[in-house]
């Protein structure tokens, strides 16, 4: 099926600012609350939320197979689980009906109220219920970085990293939407040189992680595996993600287990989930591996996507400053590779699973995904425009992250992904 | 309020065969699928599985604040969000309807009729939709002895586990109820010695692991955490957990961060709740704990349980081998200080969450709680009854899980945890 939606040339009867993330190709899926305290599905245009569930009830899906109450949800689970080709239909449907040759909606004074909202109007939410949420480490760059910071410069790459999509298991619970306070978390790290009492207080070594996440629909069943030529068919879409890491906390609990608490305090995701659809024109070629790797992970292509990243820092009542600029295709491993890697044991792969990409770190300094590289441990502080320093995260602080596509005709963008530091509980 | 339900002294008008694991004083909680095909939660008692949702329609827990629907679910989550003290009810109040004393259900056969089968005529299902899932690592005997497996005799324990309870986030999409059959995982293991390529295919090491998990209800909020005082009012019950483990798989891609799909392809529980109520005669003293831990972790008490566990291998037709004796009471880590733990950092913790003890092995070697551990990773094979040895577990294996308490006066027991293990897919 054609994904009509895409068409570079098509305009909207809404109107689109300049530059805006959001313009009639993108055609995303979230979940707000509407001033009146309705939850319900909707997608965005410009600065327009658009509640789906009332499009829905209006008549406007007509003839593409959707349950009557498949978008007055609080998740887009169930929506994800009826799989691409339905995402397709009704994504090159709000093409056609905000369509700037269609006179339907835009001349129903009285439907347009029910279904277009201000953005500044509505609360945006998690738009998932996530059920498993597993984290990949797969940025060559952050995994040789970390290996030289946390262990030895000279083997800072284990053998299984350049065989293995290596990734473990993440915490759901504590996954929020942007804009959620964040609160500087409390624990263990390790003892003073000398003594066996560990250290124990709010974390000293705030950091970010700039990372994406993808979210699947249902794959296989337990014992199955999906092929990997199949993969991309399981993704529904992308978020922006900041896997928030506590370094100090992390460094003492992760041997041999991997990191538990230093990350399961919280973790952002931009609240807008682009389809894998809307990126289509932004598909770049596979990273060249070190290896080939294993029939099972093997497959040529374009499964790479050009997605520009962005991560700023913003202290209380001052201007924001970028401290670091980076991008999707920077990944070693390609998401049809870890998702065929998750599931070669037979575990299922649900809809509303979320998978994160790991840090992503580009080649340069300045494209290091988190601070503990920026800066690496703190040795060399980033000078913010307010003239203060960070090394890492201070109590205050907003963390912005913002993506985006573009090429000569459109630009598919994410939005922003924030949350702002709280000090610790006493 | 008292566990009246907890009575040594009560009989049931239904039979109870001796020594089973479901007198009057358990009443575990699990869901079950009737013959007609109705999904219901219920309790048992003896060899009768007893339909909650009927009991509650026919008017039984009159006076007991519950909604009219909270037993007619496919799973617990909800009833075990409604708290501990509507679980004490509840309990309670299934003692006395089923008490020799009570005429009032014995006595009406048709009301008889909609609320009690015989176990063989339904089939269980999971009991609760697990949102998250971790699993700990607990027992120092264990962690010493995997560490000696794996790295270094010397070195077996890392200074961290002496002062954490250290702990991993496992894969919740993957749990499945006794008697699911388990496909053997296929999966990159190590290279052979001066090679690159990984070695691929189904596993070789295919191994049980003897645990526990207990289930909580609604614990936190993002960014609060539970004191230590009051981490066992958010526990609902326990499990039998048999962890399944692929040695190899688990080998090459568990460094730096944690097992992932040397575990994830299944993990099976037992699929009756056993309430911490119903557990309450069977605590004892709290083990002796190397350094005094930090004062978040500090509890004196008897928040340790004796529970009796064994792990059996029944090869295809053959009969049954027992192959280690152990007791939960070996954990070093009680549950109460994994709870406290767990959400120091503010990590959220919900109704259905699962928490894993981790291996639990004692002190002699036919307490080790996986074959890793009994066989020395293969060193020292294990005699069946049918004559024929095992290192790891071979296809057609049906690997049985068992679990009780008992004194003087009465047992209460988990039934069975069991799993087949069939031959890996081409």
């Amino acid at each position: 099926m054609k994904i009509t939606a895409n068409d570079p040339n098509r305009k909207s009867w809404l109107k689109v600012p300049e530059n805006s993330d959001f313009p009639i190709q993108n055609i995303p899926f979230g979940v707000f609350i509407t001033k009146d305290d309705i939850i319900t599905i909707g997608t965005r245009i410009g600065d327009y939320a658009i509640d789906l569930g009332a499009l829905h009830q209006l008549g406007y899906f007509e003839g593409i197979p959707l349950t009557d109450d498949i978008f007055l949800q609080d998740t887009l689970n169930d929506f994800i689980a009826d799989g691409r080709k339905t995402w397709r239909l009704v994504r090159n449907r709000i093409a056609d009906i905000f369509d700037v040759t269609n006179q339907g909606l835009r001349d129903n004074a009285e439907h347009k109220d029910q279904v277009i909202f201000r953005m500044e109007d509505v609360e945006m939410q998690l738009p998932v219920a996530v059920g498993d949420y597993t984290d990949f480490y797969a940025s060559k760059e952050h995994a040789t970085n970390v290996g030289s910071l946390f262990r030895d410069p000279e083997n800072a790459l284990f053998p299984n990293w350049l065989q293995i999509p290596i990734g473990y298991h993440g915490r759901s619970s504590s996954i929020v939407p942007s804009g959620t306070p964040i609160r500087r978390p409390i624990g263990q790290s390790r003892p003073n040189e000398g003594e066996t009492t560990p250290n124990f207080g709010p974390s000293k070594l705030l950091d970010f992680e700039l990372e994406m996440a993808f979210i699947t629909t249902v794959a296989n069943d337990l014992g199955e595996r999906i092929p990997i030529e199949e993969a991309e068919d399981y993704i529904f879409g992308l978020v922006l993600f900041n896997d928030w890491s506590a370094r100090d906390i992390q460094a003492w609990e992760y041997v041999p287990l991997g990191p538990f608490l230093g990350k399961s305090f919280a973790s952002t995701i931009s609240p807008w989930i682009v389809t894998l659809d809307a990126l289509e024109p932004f598909r770049v070629a596979n990273p060249k591996q070190v290896y080939e790797p294993l029939p099972y992970l093997r497959k040529e292509g374009n499964d790479s996507y050009d997605i520009n990243l962005q991560m700023a820092i913003k202290p209380e009542n001052e201007d924001e400053t970028v401290v670091c600029n980076s991008n999707f295709k920077y990944m070693y491993w390609t998401m049809a590779q870890q998702l065929a890697h998750h599931t070669v044991n037979g575990c299922p792969v649900n809809a509303g699973d979320m998978m994160g990409s790991g840090t992503i770190s580009g080649p340069t300094k300045d494209s290091f995904g988190s601070m503990l590289e920026l800066t690496w441990r703190g040795q060399n502080p980033i000078k913010m425009k307010d003239g203060s320093e960070r090394k890492f995260i201070n109590d205050h602080d907003t963390v912005i992250m913002r993506g985006y596509s573009q090429n000569d005709n459109v630009r598919i963008g994410f939005g922003e992904c924030s949350g702002k530091v709280l000090p610790a509980l006493k």
